[in-house]
């Protein structure tokens, strides 16, 4: 089953600056070969589905070996029967009707 | 390593009635023994993260067998090494303070 | 127009223990006289469109005003024109089908 | 108050394919003057507070006004007081720390 996800993570009780966080996040999901693409609120990827939650879960992993204590994350993620659709696929079907 | 979520799993293309899918989703986490608590935008679980995943995982798969052509679902999720936190911790610790 | 919203209001830069924040918005919104009902991962709340924004944007206010310098919020909203459905609707439109 | 935002509006009732309804909200977004990105999960924003919800709330009103009888959103959004800080100045903080 593939999926598509926006990912935001969120640590708690390291101050206001989270970017070393997400880098760490990103390299995380790049080495598992997931399809990503940054935006200013979260990180979208595409992928099967298990690939997808080893590396969520292997994130959430790294951030508190980085020293965080608590973590909170936002995750939206859409699977489809109907038909494949890629994260490009979204953004050129809403494009074409602007 | 054990998690807290908030997971709001929405069916397309069925019309506007989901509760039926929400109840399927609901027996789907019962009988995957998670502790779980029903509220009106979501439902609340805790338990070890993979069998919170796996389950969630159950959950698309089930609602796409049930006719669902695709589903977009909302996840707030959280992990802490600090200490453990039930639940009904997080609720009580809030309502002391009111 | 009617809105049922979950809200999850997370301060950051004040470290790990976050109660005293959320007891804080409870407050606004009781005083706001909006209906609400606390839960593990949020609060949700049920009010016309711009009551329960105008209450979101006091959260904001208060939290920073209490010290927070950064603040990340989840919020999950519906509105339907077909009929009215209060929070309990939902939660029991689910439970008759379990 | 300045706010990021990440917007995914998901009309219900409609069938599976929601990309006209997405784009009304872009027309929307632009029409209001305010900063945006479309990510293929949503749509980043960036505006003052009350711009920003007023768009929102007409977001609902056009997806209603197209026929959806059912809306259900989900939002983050955030506020910091310590600084200014754009959508761009998010990403490459990030992307400096890769």
């Amino acid at each position: 089953m593939k999926v598509l996800v926006d990912l935001c993570i969120v640590p708690l009780g390291v101050g206001v600056s989270l970017s070393p966080y997400i880098a760490a996040c990103e390299k995380v999901l790049t080495e598992a070969g997931l399809k990503t693409a940054l935006h200013s609120y979260g990180t979208d990827i595409e992928g099967e589905w298990d690939a997808v939650f080893a590396a969520i879960k292997r994130c959430h992993e790294v951030v508190h070996e980085m020293g965080a204590p608590r973590i909170t994350t936002t995750v939206k993620l859409g699977t489809r029967t109907d038909r494949v659709q890629t994260m490009e696929d979204k953004i050129e079907s809403v494009k074409r009707k602007l």
